[in-house]
């Protein structure tokens, strides 16, 4: 997953916006499934970020091209957490870690439907 | 409506990135509504923005303390029009005319429900 | 200038939140500055969008694949104008003509340096 | 810091998008400064965030007013940690610790101007 750096993702600091690498790993995470021909909209809820842990170790221009890597850390029955770092080239400039849970449509925590858990679990 | 220019409105520029004006004189319309305590989330459909004609007269930048001014142009059965200058301090810096429809949850133009074409006619 | 939408690019009503659109165009604007390995940072100047006149004919959803379109209208001294659509497959949901102006860091309008403008000459 | 929910701020998912908590923390950071009469634009160098560790405890909606509560938790001479909470009412709904850091126009690690320190220090 290859991100360039727009103009609307800098900031007048003239680098990227730090809440805009959170942004750059939900495509990611979204384009994971488009690649698998998968909705991520789901009958039964939907996905809610709970935690993250993030680590900005370098900071990224306009015009940069960025990579986005994902990997799956666990899967529970309700919630996974995944691994996001974000590359310019070779050099790491940004990782998280990133807790998210499944919920009903009434709010409550409930099971990840067995097809998505079987798709996430091959992230891995 | 006052709005602050904080450093997520700005770019690399260094001043408010262009399709942000939008997002505050959206801001102004919703304000509009929680004012007068009414909802934006009709029974009916959702209104949706149809045409935008906009004159960026000024640069605005960070720490900048701006105010939207909203006022309807015309309003039919279907539609309005609403005219919003953003000013800072004297100076107008930002002016768009704005067609606004009403779509059912079908996707088709219909009736601005009347309690709703009441209100906004009140906006003149 | 193929473009994904993302959850970060909807709205609570369930489709593309209307300013998005404007930041799908820059990106193409900013994508055609990066396809023939030009910078967007000049030395002389800026530029500023000065105009805007768009309109919205269907609404993009999450997930849709877009495809942003970018020709010359006019190019003088000291600004020019765009004519940008986006089309998901054959369908043209949003149309603008953007007219740009070119200003020094003293905020005054300027001739657009001369490699620019050969540049933006040949986008028509 | 009162924060109103706007549509720019929901997705698709009818709730907040989740990197938008970062920038209701950022403006309330942003208005410590404005509110003291500060600039947030140094000689010597920018802040810039280092890590984020944050806690989603409920989701925020379209039409919700929040309030951001900031306190400082560590300073050091280069960076300092602060601890911010979003709440909707008494009901906390998002927490985060952000460790942010001073560094000079060179991109390293510099002293915090002491004017700036002695601000900061304040917060506690």
């Amino acid at each position: 997953m290859k991100i360039r750096v727009y103009y609307e993702d800098t900031d007048v600091g003239g680098v990227v916006y730090h809440s805009n690498y959170l942004k750059f790993c939900d495509r990611a995470r979204n384009q994971l499934f488009f690649d698998a021909d998968r909705s991520l909209i789901f009958e039964e809820g939907i996905l809610v970020v709970k935690h993250i842990d993030a680590d900005y170790l370098k900071t990224a221009k306009f015009g940069d091209i960025l990579e986005v890597n994902t990997t799956l850390l666990e899967i529970k029955n309700a919630s996974f957490c995944l691994l996001q770092k974000i590359f310019r080239g070779d050099e790491k400039i940004f990782e998280m870690k990133i807790d998210i849970v499944f919920i009903d449509f009434g709010g409550n925590i409930a099971k990840i439907p067995l097809q998505e858990k079987a798709f996430l679990s091959g992230l891995s």
